[in-house]
């Protein structure tokens, strides 16, 4: 396995300034002469996003890179044509020319560095594990592509990379921590690339902890439709800890605890995101298993 | 003196949720019955830039309230507006009825519960210096009415009250601890408000300390204009806290450090605000002075 051509994308929703920020400052440094024998892209996702510090013009671009919207010449909206334009870029169905794709990503939820991966690919599990040799404190999200009709992440436009998510931190803004951890895990991303290329096995763990999707989990609303409730104290920064039957999530504005009602420990993410609360969406819960990247996905971790 | 009308405003900006949820509970709660005597006003600043999720719709609501501006029926866009709108319903000029307003906001940036002034009234300084008794950890910070040509804050619509800025916190979501804070300083000053009605002179101490503001510090910039730093790791985070000449205060993605090189000792506020990236705005200066409440201002503190 040789991976030659990269992608590293930043600003693919346009208030998360940090790898809008990173990307400007490796374009500086002439990165590129770093990672000699690497071929590497660097990209602005949503250039017209990033100029008025919104996530998306019309259309959230993380989520139009399906098939079916990627080959619809007549969806409206600027993000339906952009994301034509980076599948283009990266990746043109005749003649792929990017082997493995980096997008950066911040969140205003406590998820520290998380290691977002959108297939089953066993070579994206290794590097991950990887990471996790040389970042103990990170994470590892999987997103199992049946969790979606259509894979419409950007990722999906090649088998390799990952999304890399970092928080917290508000939009609009860059934090020296949240830009140096994200710098710092591409690099061993791409340090992981280059060993592999040369013929190196890197010593990594063979079973790692991964965070596997379940499903989202939403606010309590009021008899207009309006979200009427707080992320509990309990829960809020909570993000990958255990959440059991009986404990309280959210505080409603009448005053009321919501507990959690599900039978099975769950792990929740994307506690109190900035940008789910226009589709109501309060965190994501997803199941701790254990993965061997000598074998692929086994079972629950409890 | 006696207070007895009352307007609590939330969502002045349209992304800052914490005040339009406290609205909404204090709505729920029948919080005017709390506060007998009292005849309070709830009031949401601008709904359409809450619906959108963002600060404003055309202009800067908070910066609408200059009295040219509001006698200017000429003025374009939904804030010019939405100013004249509140300004009848607060204080119409011909018959005020509003005698103190609290106006509630949050920031990116950790300026903890800060006590906003723009008056240099001695009452609001008086009820300041309550408020720290009953939450030491607050800061007040005092922008004299010079600083700006024409006072355009909502606040201006009348000589008592105050903006609370609470911090940190992401835009576009609420937080229980935010929350609760900017619930309980409004609370104290209610009861402060109250005390001083029924005659009372609340215990407080006469000489408080106040940050005055002083200038904004502006990003460095590239030759494109855009900005090329980011706050420096000793810096972010350092709100009111002394900065001396030579204190590092931006790296820039060229790698440099820039440093501080003022010769008197200034505090910074507003650090990496997200609200002012549009403004190139890194953070503001204010003087740390010593305020006799029995007197007014005096001198700087060192």
């Amino acid at each position: 396995m040789n991976i030659k051509n990269i992608a590293i994308v930043g600003g693919t929703h346009g208030n998360e300034y940090t790898g809008v920020y990173l990307i400007r400052k490796l374009r500086i440094d002439q990165f590129q002469e770093k990672w000699n024998g690497l071929n590497i892209d660097l990209l602005i996702g949503n250039p017209k996003a990033y100029e008025k510090c919104v996530r998306f013009i019309d259309h959230d671009l993380n989520r139009s890179f399906g098939k079916k919207d990627l080959t619809d010449f007549e969806l409206p909206g600027y993000e339906a044509n952009r994301a034509k334009v980076i599948s283009q870029k990266i990746n043109p169905k005749d003649s792929p020319k990017t082997d493995f794709i980096i997008d950066l990503h911040t969140t205003t939820a406590n998820m520290g560095v998380s290691i977002i991966l959108v297939n089953d690919n066993m070579y994206n599990f290794k590097m991950a594990s990887y990471i996790k040799s040389k970042i103990p404190n990170c994470y590892i999200y999987y997103i199992p592509t049946e969790s979606y009709a259509d894979n419409h992440f950007l990722n999906s436009l090649s088998p390799y990379g990952f999304t890399l998510e970092v928080g917290p931190i508000p939009n609009g803004i860059v934090r020296h921590d949240i830009f140096n951890q994200t710098s710092n895990t591409m690099d061993v991303a791409l340090e992981f690339i280059n060993r592999t290329n040369s013929g190196e096995n890197p010593e990594t763990d063979d079973i790692i902890e991964v965070f596997k999707h379940r499903k989202v989990i939403e606010f309590p609303k009021d008899k207009e439709g309006n979200i009427n409730a707080i992320i509990h104290e309990n829960l809020q920064d909570k993000d990958y800890q255990p959440l059991k039957k009986g404990d309280s999530i959210f505080s409603t504005l009448e005053g009321e605890i919501v507990t959690f009602e599900e039978d099975e420990i769950l792990h929740p993410v994307f506690i109190n995101e900035a940008a789910y609360y226009y589709k109501n969406i309060a965190f994501s819960l997803t199941e701790k298993v254990s993965v061997d990247t000598k074998k692929g996905l086994t079972k629950t971790m409890k």
